[in-house]
């Protein structure tokens, strides 16, 4: 049982406090967030201890792992005291906002052989996945495109919309990590164009987009699609394709239940797709405490690590230079 | 080209006269019908002569074969009186409403080697054939049960039903003969129930069932299930399941278009189904015009010949008494 | 937290002892089983108390209620026992094989007002369930035909069928109940016919079916069909069709994801079908003891109780007999 | 009756020639090819005219019209001699691959009158079709996001490649014009990245590109997405997405037949797409000639005029321009 404290008890998380604890495998250690109400409500939820400070969790000698799930602007200190004090991190997406403050981190934990794993749980789906290795399976031979829809239900609260540090560093986020994990080659070059469409207001005082296109292109040739929408009225819409030169495999939706209505005028009416994150990638969010454990545990070696932490938020930063130039960013100019 | 004339301008044959006329192996050498104006406008629509009476048409040089599209009553006449005339017939289905008329039918054109073709239309319908086709190449292994749902859009006009011989005769029909296309081997015993669920008022007046399920089997065990219902608000509802020890083939319904929808709380919303048999089978129905002419030019052996159109009645006689009886009914029992 | 007793730790016993042991409102109070080593297993892995003796199951102030996953033989008797012992009851399909004995059992508790329930899973599926509500909701109108498809991936194993007490009271009683559950309404006749098609050899000995076709109706007229076999290559077929004059509902399958290829020759490639009911019913399964629960601790009526296990048995003797007799067998006939 | 003469009898001119002569409102006034054989096999097959020049059929008086499906060089030449002679056109796709030709043509044709057709047939897909309705009938709202997937079954012989003009001209040409059709408002700036993985030496041959993906945008921010390949070995893979802020509409690929298998190891296998645009537009061809025939003869304005055949060229120059200079262009800066 690998006892794991949980960082943070916003919505996701509640959620990860509750997988953890839930896990046949993990044991959740403690819970602490800056508003302490919140820290109490959900340590009380799971019997669990809660913690008054950080450093508390960091020096705790009942605390094998951390799982940093707070503000964003605390992820690098907090992997950094996790990493001095000799705990395996797995931290929620994004590292930070800043490359710059990224690239520090990275600089300060340089060295460590501690198991350090990002939340990028789409990685983790069992759809997406299977749909990955049937590709490396060669059931479709060489990979050509990835085309990646990824829309969310609707719009966020303007509160966190504010502050997400924009559409790519928050929500592309998570594609530009899956790309890269279909592509199995780094990317070379991104063309990203952005509309506001959804909250025009709201994006024209964000310098934000709520609407993005973002073509991205590797050195063999291969290509990622991504198409994301603030608000798909339908529901949580999670698609990834996989076209190769013997064929495609897709990763397709999945809905509330499998029901369907036949009726005067319409047939096949299915049930309105998953919704939201949580109930989509409940299994994926399972999966990923996981194989954290299994990291940490047994020497897996970590899939998705610092590394790809920092270079989506590259593809982010490339993203926002493309949209502003007008023209495609290479990678190799961010960073 | 074979010049075939169509005796029947009613629905039915008005579609079996365009498709003959359109047919690239086939010409329209001449309409009939007791309507005379429904005989000429359905001549003048394919620039066709119109015949006066049916013994022109038997009698006529210029007709090479007849197609039997008229009402029920004459059909055993008809393809007596094109035997005698030494022409091939290709006749709708049921022979007649009364077994014994078909028997003494029978046995008045035994001994002609002129193609007889029932307008069983399902068994030219290329998704059905391609079902059977994969069957026959061992795909499902062994077949064990035939599930056939049939269902109308809507219930038919009073008059016609009230003539119509009854659900079995009339519209179950085509599932009997198609069951037996699928099983491959004769069907034994017949189970039939009915209930009085669409019209109520009507199927009493005329002791008859809008909405039966009949279970069949063979010698061999195998097992059919046909389910029908005379109104199906969703459209024309036409199924037909094989399955077998070694996989299951279905041959699913046909939409208007491949449009879905997805809307705020329903997904995958697709059209209604294809709306009615005409549109539905479109394709059957040319392949079937196309069958008869290789049949009779070509020597191919007729796919589906008079024997079939009694067996079907049979089938038919079978579901009456099953209900009547409360049992299983063995064929052999029927003739 | 109700403190559940699991009885029987063969392979439902053990799935139903970690549903309770999982469940946020149960937990598992102790398990037996009449192989020590079986509850030892069971019992160790959830920490949970081993009975000795079922006696000692039900004299124990730290059992709330009983959960009877033993042998079918044993199940009257616990229910009696239990009854006796004042504490609830969430007993395994059938209660017994032979019908009366269950109607000995039924005098024994008449009079109780402790919750019995019985395990028909299928009525906790959140599809089938949506289905229904979608029907209670009139989206269909009048219900005019069930249609069940119900198919196992693979034959049990000998011995398990030489005393499962036949196809009907074994497999096909989940879907006597999950008719009566949809029909609103009595069964009337029972109509069943059966072939010996995937193990023939066995089937003959024991005297059963392994491919059966049953059609029911009720006073008004409703129709269900109910298809099974032991064998469907492809995996569990668990399918619900819900006809009605203004539409049709479908509880399809469950495929272990939703990913799909598009190859050369084929397209729409879909994963197997989930296998077998542990999986595709664990939802079912838990909401099944959230049920029990609510029966339990809230006072909310059992939705399906002993009087519905007992018709379940009645509708599968009618099933025998219809087949003995070649014909429909009134519900009346049997009890 | 439209007496309509087909100039071109290659695989494109003969499919038109077909669907000319069995339109029930056209006819076929003759035909014309550089290959007398050509020709001759094709008027032979209709029982039509062979002209041995253009300029017979354009100073036919038996012909009311023309359907230029030569090659693409001839195009412009003979819409000048058509619109000289007071012909009405209907022409194949690109009107030129120079653009300066189409300038010059467009020029030489100023002030007519006379219905100019170019032949984008995707206009004219029933499914297409049936999405914009949807969208026009404000279905899903404002217009979000256009997808286009569009891939050919399988690379064309070298010789059609080395002198198609590139695949924006001959290939893209079809969705720069289908993502107008849908957006219903100008593009402004196209991006476009190209590959060469599916025949790399004959691209580097030809400087052209078999993997494409183009981005544009119009100026009220509006997306269209259009993904090419040429080979896609699962079949003509011809999808269009239409996503809004009040849901989404997909007009999905078509099948050789509506039959799925369910086997071992894989369920819902279904038929190949249907291979390739003439099988899979047939109803869009033939609802073209209707068009164009509705244009001559009860003057309907050309839905899909010359203006549109020129555009459609701009957006492929674009394109080109875009990958050359690895940036946004302008449609502005083309034309």
């Amino acid at each position: 049982m690998l006892k794991i404290a949980v960082l943070g008890c916003g919505r996701i998380g509640v959620m990860h406090a509750a997988n953890v604890a839930a896990h046949p495998r993990a044991s959740l250690a403690g819970v602490y967030d800056i508003i302490a109400a919140a820290a109490d409500a959900c340590g009380a939820r799971h019997g669990a201890p809660v913690f008054d400070t950080p450093e508390e969790v960091f020096a705790s000698p009942d605390v094998d792992a951390v799982l940093i799930a707070s503000a964003t602007s605390t992820h690098s200190d907090y992997i950094e005291a996790a990493v001095a004090a000799g705990k395996p991190v797995l931290c929620e997406k994004p590292i930070d906002l800043d490359l710059k403050r990224v690239e520090l981190c990275k600089s300060r934990i340089a060295g460590t052989d501690l198991p350090i794993m990002l939340g990028f749980v789409r990685r983790f789906d069992p759809g997406h996945r299977a749909a990955r290795q049937a590709m490396l399976d060669g059931e479709i031979g060489d990979l050509h495109q990835v085309t990646i829809v990824s829309r969310d239900p609707g719009m966020a609260p303007d509160a966190y919309i504010e502050t997400s540090g924009g559409i790519f560093r928050d929500m592309t986020i998570h594609d530009f990590d899956l790309a890269r994990f279909m592509l199995g080659e780094e990317v070379e070059t991104v063309f990203a164009t952005g509309s506001r469409l959804v909250n025009p207001a709201l994006m024209d005082r964000c310098n934000d987009y709520d609407t993005v296109v973002v073509t991205m292109t590797t050195a063999s040739g291969k290509q990622a699609i991504i198409t994301n929408s603030r608000q798909a009225v339908y529901g949580y819409d999670q698609r990834v394709e996989l076209f190769g030169n013997k064929g495609m495999v897709i990763s397709e939706n999945h809905r509330e239940n499998q029901v369907t209505r036949h009726l005067n005028g319409a047939t096949n009416v299915s049930a309105p797709l998953l919704n939201f994150f949580i109930e989509r990638y409940s299994e994926a969010f399972n999966a990923e405490i996981g194989h954290f454990v299994d990291a940490v545990e047994n020497g897996v070696p970590v899939e998705v690590g610092f590394e790809d932490g920092r270079l989506a938020l590259v593809l982010a930063e490339a993203a926002f230079k493309s949209i502003a130039d007008g023209r495609a960013v290479r990678v190799s100019e961010i960073g």
